[in-house]
């Protein structure tokens, strides 16, 4: 007996709600619909998951396992805190993030369930059903999911690849209208890498200053640049622009599963005032996050080694130049070389793909022929480019890149026939081979 | 410079959303305003925090803490979960809440933050701006917290003080209307100790069936009855009502900050395919509790010593007990005796207290002459009472009782002078004294 006729016959039928219906996860629902079956000879590797626990090779700090142990068996870390958290670990956020330029005191942090819980405390408090926030694409698909589900809607502004993915002003101004209530900025990035130069926040600072739009910065990858970069809070840049920044333990302490995230309040001339009591307020509906990681923060945030950082940015940088290394020699392929997070983008000269409807379909494909599994930009709004996590064993890293680079070299069709004839079509539309983003890019 | 000329001045204004300005704790709202200050020369004693671990006087069971321990050193848990928690997770509390007349499986389980998280999973799956859900009166606050920061108005249904808490259940029939998305049902219920009998339950399933509205069965207090009390999960009864339960270890095990809840979903001929959908949807908002307490999950539920569960009920019943003896020979005050979880209610005879306004103002000054906080009622939209919560220590429960006899003694009116005339408001009224509910309750 079917459901519906089950249903019928009981006479009852429960709607889900409109908030249920509308929250999406763009990224679940291409890969829940690709085929992925490995080649039988061949051990899978994944280098879609954003999950830098999942090999195994990069342990949280020793001194995040010892505080959260003590924590509990201090057995006063089991009632509720308050909604915004504990004082203690708000003031350890605080000294944490504070800057010269940029002071913060505990009763600016408000901790929420991870970054994710954070970043769904700032949109939910910011707008309402029918206003607009923008956010960068490539992206994160949760700022979508979450502004989605409530009925807000996301207008996407572009990064550009050639710049190393530094946000098209221009195109971001272009989209702000009186239903802007915020812009998110994500640095350093997922996917792309990115880490924005101190002149490049400043100018993102000028045009929210200009469009007087606050910033929300998805800060959940501070600090974690790699060598020669240096990483500038978005809140240390600006006297005027209120910032609500987002961060968490999640990634810098390699602790995504223990859902400690936080907002701190960069407030300007008072104008956060009633978003800094919305925020309180919201903070009530779930409570705060667990409490013996909230009582673990201070021990953790103002105690792990400056090796443990070290160490976990060498092992990820090195990765990143085993990939760009390699990939950059791959006809076809054309990385993007990231300054700081865990991940490196990869664009994929379709033209030279015939074989290949789009990057879902080429990546599907790969991991049909090579056990290779790269996440299809397409989750990220983004076609015609592939991202890979860089937090994957370095072995794996030169074994996947041997495969991708064998794929790359059965299926790669030279344009115009097969005896290098010039390609006159590149030429037509200007291009001439030394960038190759515009083609990649698709848009 | 005032915030407004200041923001002004710089051109800044940064409103807030809908949903924060709609987001309302009536307890905060009528607490913060209270003037709460003690007597200088009693120590203070609240009987106000529904926290079970302020004390110190109820510890966690022992395995507690060994599994959190254990699932810390282990560093197998640091990831992120699947956004509904793990399989092994989820069906240790479907082995715990499965009876032999409700079966469900791990794939019914969803884990959240806390049984707060649960219920608002749970609330915004089935309800959207402009439905109804139908709260208990007096009920748990967070209901109508979390639904009218989603724009989905509360009816409430009144609770019977003189049957111990049933519900009317004629009343909450009137109030069904074709936007009914819910009723949710607390047994046992803080804030007032009652436990359904089997027959109220079943009554209460009967009237859903007739008017087809699925049930959101708030039992984080399940089990937690005192002795002679059995407690029936509201699915175990009925094999056609939808029922979404809502649970945790926060009550039972006496850790609320570790946050972790779970709802069960008890379909019935396929009625919630599309609710179990959308729940799962949701749950990636936030991508579920943490996983430190998930891992700790199966052990706890499994090994935590039957002792534990029943010296901690015989510590609670005990007070309960010690309450009721004192308070029901303190003129003006009309105790009525729980069955389970933390607390009790209290009604107050108004009329014999024409000092003051209300519950809040009487309980405001018995802090100020007695330094003993009891939470007013008008905190769960009803008035002339209050609640003591029965987890405070024992010799507390004596010291406060004498306190709160010694207050009422000095402000107790004997109704039409002193000189013991009958009392003929009452009888005019129809009422015989043996019941004082009705003029308690106030409505």
């Amino acid at each position: 007996m079917s459901s519906e006729i089950k249903r019928a016959k009981k006479g009852w039928s429960v709607p889900v709600s409109k908030m249920a219906t509308n929250t999406f996860n763009p990224i679940r629902n291409i890969v829940d619909t690709m085929k992925l079956t490995p080649h039988p000879d061949k051990p899978m590797i994944a280098l879609s998951i954003g999950d830098p626990t999942v090999f195994g090779n990069l342990p949280m700090p020793e001194n995040c396992e010892v505080a959260v142990t003590e924590a509990v068996k201090k057995r006063s870390f089991n009632g509720y805190a308050p909604s915004i958290g504990y004082e203690d670990s708000r003031q350890a956020v605080a000294d944490y993030v504070s800057t010269p330029t940029s002071r913060v005191d505990s009763k600016d942090v408000v901790l929420a369930s991870g970054a994710s819980g954070a970043l769904d405390l700032c949109i939910s408090c910011l707008a309402d059903e029918g206003d607009n926030i923008l956010i960068p694409r490539p992206g994160f698909s949760l700022y979508k999911t979450l502004a989605e589900s409530l009925g807000i809607e996301v207008r996407q502004y572009d990064l550009l690849p050639e710049k190393s993915w530094e946000i098209d002003l221009d195109h971001l101004e272009s989209l702000i209208d009186s239903n802007t209530r915020a812009v998110i900025v994500c640095n350093p990035s997922n996917p792309c890498g990115s880490v924005y130069s101190r002149e490049h926040l400043l100018e993102i600072l000028q045009t929210m200053e200009r469009k007087r739009v606050p910033i929300i910065a998805d800060e959940i990858y501070e600090h974690f640049v790699f060598s020669g970069q240096t990483y500038y809070s978005m809140a240390s840049l600006s006297e005027n622009v209120p910032v609500l920044a987002c961060g968490g333990l999640t990634k810098r302490y390699l602790v995504p599963g223990w859902r400690m995230g936080w907002i701190v309040i960069n407030d300007r001339n008072d104008a956060l005032v009633e978003v800094r009591g919305g925020l309180l307020k919201l903070s009530q509906r779930l409570l705060g996050p667990n409490t013996l990681v909230q009582a673990a923060l201070p021990s953790i945030l103002a105690n792990t080694p400056e090796s443990f950082y070290r160490e976990t940015l060498e092992y990820i940088e090195n990765n990143a130049n085993v990939f760009y290394q390699h990939l950059s020699q791959v006809p076809g392929l054309k990385p993007v070389m990231p300054q700081g997070a865990m991940y490196m983008m990869v664009g994929l000269d379709m033209k030279h793909f015939p074989e290949f409807k789009s990057d879902v379909d080429l990546t599907e494909r790969l991991v049909t022929e090579q056990s290779v599994f790269c996440l299809p930009a397409a989750c990220f709004q983004y076609p015609n480019y592939f991202r890979v996590v860089l937090t994957v064993p370095t072995e794996k890293v030169s074994e996947a890149c041997e495969r991708m680079a064998a794929f790359c070299r059965e299926h790669y069709k030279p344009i115009n026939g097969i005896n290098g004839k010039p390609d006159l079509t590149s030429k037509v539309n200007g291009l001439n081979g030394h960038c190759a983003d515009e083609i990649c890019v698709g848009k």
